[in-house]
């Protein structure tokens, strides 16, 4: 807990003095002004998180974490959960989506297990945070205690700190977690106020029945268990997942390095949810990547006042979105620092 | 004339086999089926332009194109001609939002006069296609000769086959000219049928009386050249420009080379309307990158049937768009080579 504390105490604002003369020097860059819209502002923001007004980006890196449920015993997911495992063998051999388009944008992938139910083989690049092997079945009570709501959210941090010694200038936010957009339509559904069916979508692939099930599940979870909406741990810890705690722990410590957080798609969002419960000065630090098809998207999105910079029906997870995510907010951090002034280029100015 | 009929003449269809095979890749790779969304489709057309179900993407350019505009002695931009030699030689020198872009996604630029007003210095990389210097103010006649329009055309279509010697994997478009929406707002009023005034933006900065006045000088231009929507080599020369002109023939000569061709935004959007009206075959080579914040570019894309990648409030032009455009096809490109299949990672399929 008190690494938690810490961490959220140690969020401060953007820094206004940097983003001014960001400002500055994008109005003065040889093109029409406003005229590269969303990449402008980006580029501000960024600088106000960094305190810099010309920052680099070197160092890039995505959190994929995983994490099992409990819930899969409801049949609330089309794939079973020996998949999770799987994928992270996949991840780690560098197979997978996340895999491909971090190699594209030159960042690496942290993979990390933050509670899959099986024993997974030592890797030398798999981070073993495993709280518990998956939560328990929250339609039949808590995910977890408060306990490993809190121990979750500190593996975030502590995985953000030990890859702060190598350099991060940017991070990304991935997950992998057979079922876990049924948590992520749950903490959706109490910290929005929103009806269930609107943020339940089809997770990897369910038909009409599964679908109309799974809400149901979602809506007994919420019942049995009565999660506080104003109270982060009380929502992570009665409906969530360890790797969603833990992506809400890497966007805190994102927040408290000045990291720029970019967000992958729903299950992100549901732990940005929780982190900007747990502490509203994080929510400068969140890029949205992406909307994602997940229906409850949407509303966490517009819940936390954020434009995706993408749109392209994904739907994947992983910190695919992020990846693809990261690139854009670098092409506006190279645009701000690479481009020519009118008076260094010799270009007329407006009339 | 030749060249260009030969170019329109040699376009074929996709090929429905490699499209075939990389459906099948693609829904064998892991991941659920779909869950890339419009990143799996953008893959498998890119397979049917190259007739490669597995194609690759070294070879990146895109094609800056330059021409100035008579119909700027109307007042119809807030930015005086100089700027269009100007920024030529920003491109050269490597300092504008073109080159930035270009240089993080691995692309080559290939800057060419097909009609800038001025005479500029020579250079290495600068292609001289100079078809004359700018065109006539169309608000009082033709903006071109029809011999000059094919000129412009063909001058664009050799600058694909220069640099299809080199190696084009993929192209993207680009533009340069003061002025140049004027044009590009009575094209897509002649072509789609809308009413000037929906068609019409605020170019690098109007204000709501510049806005105005634009469209009056716009309706003047269409008043008195009457161009024919069925005679694109008519619209062309009575309302259009030389860069306009030269990337319809980039456009023309990419299908022609079964080159995937990533639309920058509005200007790149008039050529493209020429080039499909000379040839419908076009169409399935194009990628519309993004939605500019010009508005007579939504009204192109609905019309072409195109779903742009990204909506960045972008309207510099240059090709910078299409840079990003680039970026997001070379990621649905390496996602189809370079990821695991369910058999290959030993993942379990949909139960």
């Amino acid at each position: 807990m008190e690494k938690m504390r810490e961490t959220i105490a140690s969020i401060k604002a953007l820094d206004e003095n940097a983003m001014a003369e960001a400002r500055r020097r994008q109005d003065d860059l040889t093109k029409p002004q406003g005229s590269l819209g969303h990449l402008e502002s980006l580029s501000i923001q960024v600088a106000g998180m960094k305190g810099n007004p010309r920052p680099r980006m070197i160092h890039k890196v995505i959190f994929t974490l995983a994490g099992d449920h409990g819930i899969t015993k409801e049949g609330v997911s089309a794939y079973p959960s020996e998949v999770t495992p799987q994928m992270v063998y996949n991840f780690l051999r560098g197979g997978a989506a996340i895999n491909v388009l971090a190699r594209q944008v030159g960042a690496r992938v942290v993979v990390a297990d933050l509670g899959v139910a099986t024993v997974l083989d030592p890797h030398p690049d798999l981070k073993n945070r495993k709280v518990a092997a998956g939560t328990r079945n929250m339609a039949r009570g808590p995910a977890m205690s408060r306990e490993e709501a809190i121990r979750s959210i500190e593996s975030g941090i502590e995985l953000v700190e030990e890859e702060w010694l190598k350099g991060i200038d940017i991070l990304g936010t991935g997950d992998m977690g057979i079922g876990n957009t049924t948590p992520s339509s749950a903490i959706t559904a109490v910290f929005t106020g929103a009806d269930v069916s609107t943020v339940t979508g089809r997770g990897t692939g369910l038909d009409d029945e599964g679908w109309r099930h799974k809400v149901k599940v979602i809506e007994r979870a919420l019942e049995i268990n009565r999660p506080d909406p104003k109270d982060p741990l009380d929502v992570l810890s009665k409906v969530g997942g360890f790797e969603i705690g833990g992506i809400a722990g890497v966007i805190l410590a994102g927040a408290r390095y000045r990291i720029p957080v970019v967000l992958d798609g729903f299950i992100s969002g549901a732990a940005a949810l929780v982190a900007t419960s747990l502490s509203p000065e994080v929510k400068p630090y969140l890029i949205a990547s992406h909307q994602s098809v997940e229906q409850g998207h949407k509303t966490i999105l517009e819940y936390l006042g954020l434009k995706p910079l993408l749109n392209l029906g994904l739907r994947l997870g992983e910190g695919t979105g992020a990846a693809l995510g990261i690139f854009l907010v670098e092409a506006s951090i190279r645009i701000l620092d690479e481009m020519a002034t009118f008076s260094e280029a010799g270009v007329s100015e407006k009339t």
